[in-house]
């Protein structure tokens, strides 16, 4: 379970804020000396396997906070609370994703000397995460071979506000028939300059590389 | 100075003119006796997949015209279009489901006796185009065993907003892992009154019976 579960009113979220908000809780992150980590993808891409690998290997050097968020339920919280890291699960009820006011009132709501490294898990849509900051040091993008061959191309700019690009699920690409390297070279002809790390959270292929090129 | 500053709620705004267009576009349907379809759900989840595979069954006896929603590229107009059926292609850029308004543009460029069936793919996303009616006969969203265990639970509003549920690619339910029973399950403790179908457009299985559903 989550440490905690935080409902959002949208309606009193006013879009022309949230830059205000991103910088005020990129100034918090800096304060605690911790690294924030937006992680973003359409549902079912595997951002919470990938978080899940990635507190598995990182857990003993960071001390992790991870944030989730989604319209309802507590599924992804509970999911990396089992793996013996603290969670906070925001609730957007309608919210197509989170705004960085979303995650200042989750970040109010605990002790951040208690932490060196947030995760947080957007709501899953490829879409509208990209257009809202907040406030972190990496936004990095979730894709899966499961989306099919188009996702890259029909999102350039997704892909260009992103920080990184992570192709999941390698290992479903020939049962789905989706060829991970014209996937690198749609990211590639968006930006040539946005790093590509192909990737399976389920069978813990890529994982290592991944971390180094987060810097972590 | 401005004689008076009017503020204006932008979400009661959007959302009102939002229904009046979509008002317009049924009547503009019900006018030229169009049966109009919206087919939402995230990117990957087969929603061309399943107009080809209905457009291959129903253009004997429907005059079909196929609206694709997407924020860049041709390719989802282009795929229908090599089945013989006439397409228009919105390029919404950055907005992230179809509007009523959009719609109506698309309506007006094209001489709508021409058609009796019209399908429109809303923008690849599991959650912003339920919140906008387009003047349609019937929403329909198509989830994919591709997404995972979650993406029902996780967006009741969605469920709750569509008239029909297609579980699509239940080719790859066991490649994936998924139970397609547990996705007809999670959308009954939803609404058990919405319909669910579960189809392979791939492997062309449970078309017919999809067609028997949407009336067709």
């Amino acid at each position: 379970m989550p440490e905690r579960t935080v409902e959002i009113d949208i309606r009193k979220d006013l879009f022309g804020a949230n830059e205000e908000a991103a910088a005020m809780n990129a100034a918090t992150f800096k304060d605690h000396g911790i690294t924030a980590i937006d992680i973003m993808g359409s549902v079912g891409t595997g951002k919470t396997q990938i978080i899940e690998a990635l507190c598995d290997r990182l857990k003993g050097m960071y001390r992790i906070l991870m944030i989730a968020g989604d319209l309802a339920t507590t599924i992804d919280a509970d999911r990396v609370s089992s793996h013996g890291v603290d969670t906070v699960q925001i609730n957007t009820r309608t919210a197509c994703h989170l705004d960085a006011r979303m995650v200042r009132v989750a970040l109010n709501d605990v002790d951040l000397s208690l932490y060196d490294l947030v995760f947080i898990e957007n709501v899953g849509n490829l879409i509208c995460p990209a257009g809202y900051s907040l406030g972190v040091d990496k936004k990095v993008v979730v894709v899966s071979v499961t989306e099919g061959p188009y996702m890259v191309r029909k999102h350039p700019l997704t892909i260009k506000r992103s920080d990184m690009v992570v192709i999941n699920k390698i290992d479903l690409a020939e049962a789905i028939g989706v060829d991970v390297d014209s996937l690198v070279n749609d990211v590639r002809e968006v930006d040539a300059r946005i790093p590509v790390y192909s990737v399976s959270a389920k069978s813990d292929t890529g994982i290592d590389r991944l971390i180094e090129g987060l810097g972590l």
